[in-house]
């Protein structure tokens, strides 16, 4: 007798793409990895050496790879442009789905899937927001639970990615929905995940052009900062980046009533600290991979459990609209310079506050 | 033949006064306290064993010391509300002047401290901004100034107090002008001293009281965020708070081009670690003179030599104004819920931007 | 097609076993766990629940699962006591070996391994100092590499573990080989790693028992220090200890010419900070496990892809015995009060140095 | 009225007697320094712009000094070899005495002071251990005394000077006693204070030259390891080093049966933290004076309130003999490579341990 695994395909095998494929091949004992498709050529030869030799069929074609026999689940790490049309089909095809952050750009178009899952309650659909599976934002969260910082009520979140010279990220822009949107939806999720469910009240931010110049045709910025209130009286505040010169430096403090707790104040790469005739240094992470793999893995054995054995998901579905919605409006608050309102069912105030 | 010393005053003895008195008595060679006024009888009782054995005249009225023979200047560490007129006096009187933050809660009174000292440019007349006396604000404002960083883009600051259980901070709120104006206007100053002399194009800012509601009646919060944007493509955002469980946390970053400088993102009160059953622990400083203690004896030297010595003060006295136009428009944002706007020459802006 | 694995059994399901056993079901995607074996029937019930029905065979006797059929590899993790005879088997079966540490607390018992595997010079046979694996340690031996720090000339290590309140290492000391066999092993093959392959001149030690008494019975201690000169002009000392309040605390430093390389010098369990009433504090880790866990997966990949591929070891064989030579001397220096001398063929100098 | 203050004479205006001549100058409120002298003309040029315009008498000879109109106290502060000379005379003449360590490189020679202070029970007379006056050494000390780690058992510690590359303290290494008597000696001191008057069993050494091979001239080296073992069951463990690349590095830890102490285990020159394209880094005190500034300026200020008020000195004069005379027995037993061993009076045992 040998134990049940999970039979998943992998749509997509870009950067993120390669990175679930192997997760589900070699670190999720539980699952085995039977498919993958990609579009694109490059990709497909990279699969037929690292995956194809380990009994994974590849497809050209998403849609082919949803037909694969047993196919019980898939990952889409594909383009965010197709990620929720790609969800929906595999929905339609009964197959359970984790798919990358974020399901889209588009609040609309997130709800769409949301409602999609919502008419089969017997499939496990999740949107992969990688800080809920880390170990240290897990303690923390642990740790706020068993009261340790009483009631918390400010929380300050930054993810701050490494420059990355080529300036890549700039035509990335016109994609991404932004910096909000693309960096600090993590922050956004985080802070619901540790306010519990709170409405918002009003988003505020501002953003610059310090590397970039070019963001502002995409309607983005280099920097940026936002703030957010809720109606219960918390505030959260954010900051995004991708102009960090050291690497990458996602931090999060949970400031409550009684303490406070800290999640990578202290960034390093390794435990390794040199010191030499200029003083004593360490390493950062070079990027989110750097930081958050260990979380990956754990986000593919998680799913994979949940699959298998039916249990809760550790991240509902519609916690990824919710994100998408008020990284969307702290965007338009940067571009607009305005602040922007809610009312307490989530509506947006449109009177003058003059 | 003996060195010459400044022959100094300090009014007030309060928690500050104190400390400025006991700093210029015997913390500042080239200093001589020779005389100090408080209208309070218990702050003289204390005066007459700490102050009076060692040569210093001790007054009640404040005008009566100004009088004192030979004296060249004072230092004021009374109540905020009489900081002003105490300090146009002073200059009047033909005294340099060392003046505790704020010069006043209000723009125009502080302004009006400005233009006193105007007329005796003789004269050394200089607010206290103690962290431009610290020597790690210094060391890292040295860096920045050595290109260490490329173009400083963002800043960090906040400026959090020790929770006092004794909720003294509500009573004080009515005096303070606001947590902004209180504690913020440490973060603004250095925000004007890393930046350069940029405009101000816009301020946000939402604030809880998460402890004390009591502080609403005040306009006031426990904590606060306030967001700040320059003509020049910069933005500082501070956070400052009253409910700290830990101790002090006064934390700066200079976010620039080219890297990054942390001041104090590590706080500790003293160089100890204990590792016991829980884990590793150490103290933090227990309110802003456990963190500043040396800073203010810098000052009170530093404003000495340039008495003494006739060259340029640390701190230009405007920088008070400026530092208290945008704390105060800070407050102001958060408690009419609007962000504030301000054209190039520092007008408010009052279009509706719907 | 599909990709060859190396077919491995597990010796031993104690604790170490357990996770080996598991390691190569799970996190080792070019290895196949076929069987196990174990005398303990508590610990093959526990197989029967997480091995067998992934397919892996159990033993009772370990000659018995030698001779599993297509069996290619073993790890071997049972009592220290029958590493060396488990391994010869292996060996002379033809099999590749992983052996726990230390093959054997006798010099000349690990020398018989060492000569076995001399006549098998196709097989595979690794000792397996987890510590080589780490990603700390093997950036900072690549620092060191590049010329970082000058020639390395001092060495600090420590191996100290946690607490036991059970008093479980009073009896296991009768086995251990002493406190620097079981414990700084470690730290003295790291400092061969480090070094290279430099002569020892003299092993100097003393040690305490602070919290068991009883250890002295089987001549061992509960905090020792040990002091090792070598010929070339360096010097090594370590530091264990089994009375650690707070956790796990392995710290090793480099100390070169032109600088110093600390690793671990900051323990901590993960990345949150805890900022209360009493300061900020953080957890260590519990135990090793805690600590070098990826180590000990990166080991058995690294093994597997050695025996799969051809390659060569990370660990040389002989340097188990190298290693396991200086700790019994350290120990016999601790327990006898002398200072140890060698000459440079690494014979045992006995004259006396009055 | 005046309150009285401690007239001091400083002897001796090398680089720690300026530092000396300074603090009781400017900033020791209750001591006024009237006299130094020194014999090189180079230094008195110094004191006549640094010291005689605020009123210091010059003098060349020490005896002149010494009779100086209302001395009260002396600071010696001169070379090593004439400290015990000059603290002799100083006693001899009724004066107070507070001694730079360490009032002699020879057991014998430090021990005829303690002999003649003993003769003048109401004169206070001190050899200054710095660190005892550190605000973290003491906040350790007093955590420690409160039980904080239960029996202090272990104690490792560490002075490690940034490297000199001018080799000037080969030239010193004649007169400096060796480096476990010019650095170790705080250690050792400290090892006193913190396990109390615990009495030596034996003490084990190692050292090399790694940047200074002219030490060995001089029977010194430039890192040094020392092993002491005491009769009540505790042992301690020094490294000392000249050679350190970025900076001081004065470590301590005392390891306790419930907990551990950790003095300076994160070396900081301020604090600033630097992010830059190659991680975060920090720079470390350049040198003893960075780090214990402030120690100096206490201890001036201890000694001058013991002087004036009659109480109890911080440090017993007796300590810095003990500690002189285990610091040469390290160095005799690096020199000598043999382990020393004393019977529970303190005496050497000389039989051969084979």
């Amino acid at each position: 007798m040998t134990a049940q695994r999970l039979k998943i395909g992998c749509a997509g095998l870009g950067r993120m793409g390669k990175r679930h494929a192997l997760n589900f091949l070699e670190r999720t004992p539980r699952a085995e990895l039977v498919a993958a498709s990609s579009p694109d050529p490059v990709e497909l030869e990279w699969a037929k050496i690292h995956l194809e030799p380990f009994g994974v069929r590849l497809y050209q074609n998403y849609d082919d790879m949803l037909k694969h026999e047993g196919l019980v689940a898939v990952v889409i790490a594909s383009a965010t442009a197709v990620h929720a049309e790609q969800a929906i089909k595999a929905i339609e095809a009964d197959k359970h789905v984790l798919c990358e952050k974020p399901i889209s750009t588009s609040v609309e178009v997130s709800q769409s899937v949301v409602n999609a899952a919502t008419l089969k309650p017997n499939l496990k659909v999740m949107c992969g927001f990688s800080r809920r599976f880390d170990k240290s934002y897990r303690a923390a969260h642990k740790k706020m639970q068993s009261g340790a910082i009483g009631t918390p009520s400010v929380l300050r979140s930054q993810t701050c990615d490494k420059l990355d010279p080529t300036g890549f990220f700039v035509a990335y822009a016109q994609y991404s929905g932004g910096i909000f949107v693309d960096c600090s939806i993590h922050d956004i999720d985080l802070t619901f995940w540790f306010f519990g469910n709170c409405k918002v009240k009003s988003v505020s931010a501002a953003g610059i052009t310090a590397v970039e110049p070019g963001l502002r045709q995409h309607n983005d910025r280099d920097n940026a900062v936002g703030l957010v209130e809720f109606y219960d009286g918390r505030i959260a505040y954010f900051y995004a980046s991708r102009m960090m010169a050291a690497g990458q430096e996602d931090v999060t403090e949970i400031i409550g009533t009684k303490g406070k707790l800290a999640v990578n104040a202290r960034p390093a790469m390794n435990l390794v600290q040199v010191f030499g005739g200029s003083g004593v240094s360490r390493e950062l992470p070079g990027d989110y991979y750097d930081r958050f793999e260990e979380a990956f893995v754990t986000e593919a054995r998680e799913f994979t459990g949940a699959c298998l054995d039916g249990g809760e998901l550790p991240v509902v579905l519609g916690d990824a609209v919710r994100a998408v919605r008020i990284g969307a409006a702290l965007q338009e608050a940067l571009v607009t310079e305005r602040k922007i309102f809610f009312d307490e069912e989530g509506e947006r105030v449109e009177v003058a506050r003059l």
